[in-house]
């Protein structure tokens, strides 16, 4: 059996560590790669190593950005006596798509977690804490997601909060769903949550 | 709403055009790829660059490699009176990993399509009868998916070839394969091709 050469089997080792790709489409997309050399391969690397360059977390609130502070921290429009917290890049990304936010966020970076010995140090609860104190804070959004870890967290967030109004995102029908396939914990906080017309 | 910094942007609009990966899977790859900046990042950035600047296609067979000829047509132990020919590298690679074959490949690139207008001389044929009259070829094995048009192009490149045997990799049942599972074309063919126990 003649093997791949080294440097493509590197590469798919590489790739096959991405979430979503496993050892066969990682292959399948070095493949893709290789045939599409110049078109896709060589900026794919040049923009991978530009980003590896000049990304860095935000040393306020955790989101990603290219200066000490990100777009959003840097951004004087947006209102500061809201933070909404959240548990990750990828969730702050959704809420500004939603375009319905105009305040900061926190990001913590994880939620806490018994099971894998995440405490609230692991996250950014510490530097949550010491914003509320330093920013004129009036009300700290949870946004963070349904799940026992997501509402631990939320809960452990909520006590150590003194003073500042603590919200938490809805939970109710998403947009476009048919109560015949939501399950029932969610019809059941939806008819909690009813509101009159 | 503030958009993710435009490097990202880029990166994941590069990342989406992998196969198996859309936007979606895209940005979460990426923002993956931000948290392990160190660990998973740069190092990709840097196989994929030097993938880019070391790999090419063999002029002989059409295997990727890093020479002018890959390292099956440069290994002098593999025989010479055998080509398989196979649609793309992946069939290759999935050949050698059966360890079951040890003559010489030819990669043709594609199957023939009239849908997608891809005739003899977009893929590798003119080079394939060109070996065969130069390097001394006995048979020829047509590894080619069990699809329409990778039967097309079987047939075709048989109807080519004059003088060398073609030969085409046996139909059946896969090695595990249960009966139930199977679709009839497949049992009809094992059972054509039926032989004494």
């Amino acid at each position: 059996m003649t093997r791949p050469p080294a440097d493509l089997e590197t590469l798919i080792e590489l790739m096959a560590r991405l979430p979503g790709l496993g050892p066969r489409s990682a292959r399948r997309a070095v493949l893709h790669l290789v045939k599409k050399r110049g078109q896709l391969m060589v900026p794919l690397a040049e923009a991978m190593a530009e980003v590896g360059r000049t990304v860095r977390d935000c040393v306020n609130c955790g989101n990603v950005g290219t200066g000490d502070l990100c777009a959003i921290c840097a951004d004087e429009t947006r209102a500061t006596g809201q933070i909404c917290v959240v548990e990750d890049v990828s969730d702050l990304w959704a809420m500004e798509r939603a375009s319905a936010y105009k305040g900061r966020y926190h990001v913590l970076g994880g939620t806490l977690s018994a099971l894998d010995a995440v405490g609230p140090d692991e996250l950014r609860i510490p530097k949550l804490l010491d914003r509320i104190r330093t920013e004129e804070v009036s009300e700290v959004i949870l946004g963070l997601a349904a799940t026992i870890d997501g509402q631990t967290t939320a809960h452990y967030i909520a006590d150590q909060l003194g003073g500042v109004e603590v919200t938490s995102l809805a939970q109710g029908v998403p947009v476009g769903g048919e109560l015949d396939y939501l399950d029932e914990g969610t019809i059941g906080a939806a008819l909690k949550a009813r509101r009159a017309l």
